[in-house]
């Protein structure tokens, strides 16, 4: 058994998900298995650095599985035999061998999500399916900012979990949150070594609320102390959302 | 009756072109009217500047229409009641008022299209729709331009006419044709007094053919003379093709 790390890229739109709870007929975990099932002819293991949730994007998720074909194959071959055979909302930039012990999730270091928060009174009809559309208030962007860098360190991250049930630790170390801003759009990316369920859209929501005037930058600090999901914003749709780059 | 000119960007993929021979349900222009006369309360007259094919997209199609809503209603107003009304894959750019004597096809300068070939052995999910993928052959890049020079100027392009009926003057003058590469694509950029049916993605098939090698450059001259369909290349794929511009 040959151990692979891919580099994958899809349009979230019409899936449950990187992956679901039973259902993973439409799930990107589900349709790459498939694939690799029928090429390698045994039972494949998938492995994502994470889920991403319904209809988030990505364009770097990187997964690790085991194939023994039986036949000399070559990782091109194997990206080739994918993108050949998965659905068109699905593409694999890179396969190439890991070491025996890589492991998408645990291998991890950080990672980086981009949240496009898109702005004008004019629909972008190219864009509409990876954008969150926001024009009821001016957003600004100093203001959001100034909250930003409130939730950069190392935090337990409880009001920003999406999971009422979550059992193990919250605490997560945000490394970077960059905010750029475009005649059209506010681009916001996260990096850190993890994030909760929800996490990066519910962080996003609470910076609109900070951009539009509906909270103060400096409440974060208190929001973050809280540890109550109540106490932060609203969860900025998954359109928005894309997993950008999984570090190793 | 007020005059009004209209910039509009569309996702052609699922309609009919801007215009179709019967059933005007699935065209751009069929849904630009239906929501103009819900708002003026009497038929209106939408022309374009030109039809697009079927599958075709467009940044800045523009039409030119007619209103008397009898009431006072502002350009900025007809904009977002469009916006609102039209499917999502349909977007007004902009609407202003246009001189009485502005007539968006007869007014017209000239135009530019734009043609996008995804050259990448790797998909790009996100672009799919808007590009022509072609990764059989590498195409070569000067020699495209150098088969383009002999394209631009005025000519007589029935050999680049997919009308076989076409009873009117097939001469046209084509002002540019600019070629550009990206790591991931040839994006080539036609800008013309105006164009034939399908003459943007019959040029286009043309020019794949030079760059794959299975045309010398220097044939494009003897096509041109030809008068003939049958001597130009293969019509390049709709989705590919986009109405960029359209100068008056």
């Amino acid at each position: 058994m040959k151990n692979y790390k891919a580099v994958i890229s899809y349009v979230g739109t019409r899936y449950k998900g990187w992956q679901g709870q039973k259902d993973t007929d439409m799930t990107i975990q589900g349709k790459v298995t498939a694939v690799l099932e029928a090429l390698a002819g045994h039972e494949v293991d998938v492995i994502g650095s994470g889920r991403t949730d319904v209809g988030v994007h990505a364009m770097g998720q990187v997964a690790s599985f085991r194939l023994d074909p039986g036949r000399k194959i070559t990782p091109e071959e194997i990206r080739d035999y994918l993108n050949r055979y998965l659905p068109e909302d699905i593409a694999v930039l890179s396969v190439e061998e890991a070491d025996d012990r890589f492991h998408s999730r645990f291998s991890c270091v950080s990672k980086t999500y981009r949240y496009r928060i898109y702005t004008s009174p004019v629909p972008n009809v190219f864009e509409r399916k990876y954008v969150y559309t926001y024009t009821e208030h001016k957003l600004d962007v100093v203001r959001m900012r100034q909250a930003a860098s409130l939730m950069v360190g190392e935090h337990d991250f409880a009001s920003f979990c999406g999971n009422p049930h979550m059992k193990k630790t919250t605490v997560r170390n945000v490394m970077s949150i960059e905010i750029n801003e475009t005649p059209d759009e506010i681009i916001m990316d996260f990096t850190g070594d993890g994030f909760l369920q929800n996490m990066v859209r519910i962080m996003a929501g609470t910076l609109i609320e900070v951009g539009n005037g509906s909270r103060v930058w400096s409440d974060i600090t208190g929001v973050i102390e809280a540890r109550n999901r109540e106490r932060a914003g609203f969860t900025a749709p998954p359109k928005g959302l894309t997993l950008m780059k999984v570090n190793y």
